[in-house]
């Protein structure tokens, strides 16, 4: 099965990647840009083959190594 | 509008961070993880209200700013 985590910081945690994001597409002419949050994307390749497990197992990825879960939300998608 | 953009390395572009978190796993015991690539996810608040001419401008960051489009890839949802 493939798996796709989002890792994002938190509202309210300062995201100054964001914010440089925002700085430079300003300078570039982009008008209109409100804000910007940039976070991380990791797809995963995985031999469970079964989705309420490959959930579960992905889930536990997140807890213990993809995310700093005191500061940064996830999400998992699995297909 | 919101609009979300993922950008990955290319197929066949070595990405060691993805590597990287390919071994963590291993080594915390998570067996059958197949492959992990890692890339952006990058979150835009726009004033534009009208989907298409999102879209439009949002690619045309990516292809300025956001991606490296000799080793990257991105994609942009509009919502």
């Amino acid at each position: 099965m493939k798996a796709r985590v989002h890792v994002m910081l938190k509202n309210g945690v300062l995201d100054p990647q964001g914010e440089a994001v925002r700085h430079a597409l300003g300078q570039l002419g982009f008008d209109g840009v409100e804000g910007v949050r940039q976070g991380k994307v990791i797809e995963l390749d995985l031999a469970e083959t079964d989705a309420d497990k490959a959930r579960e197992t992905v889930t536990a990825m997140c807890e213990k190594l993809l995310a700093n879960t005191v500061i940064e939300s996830y999400s998992v998608e699995v297909s």
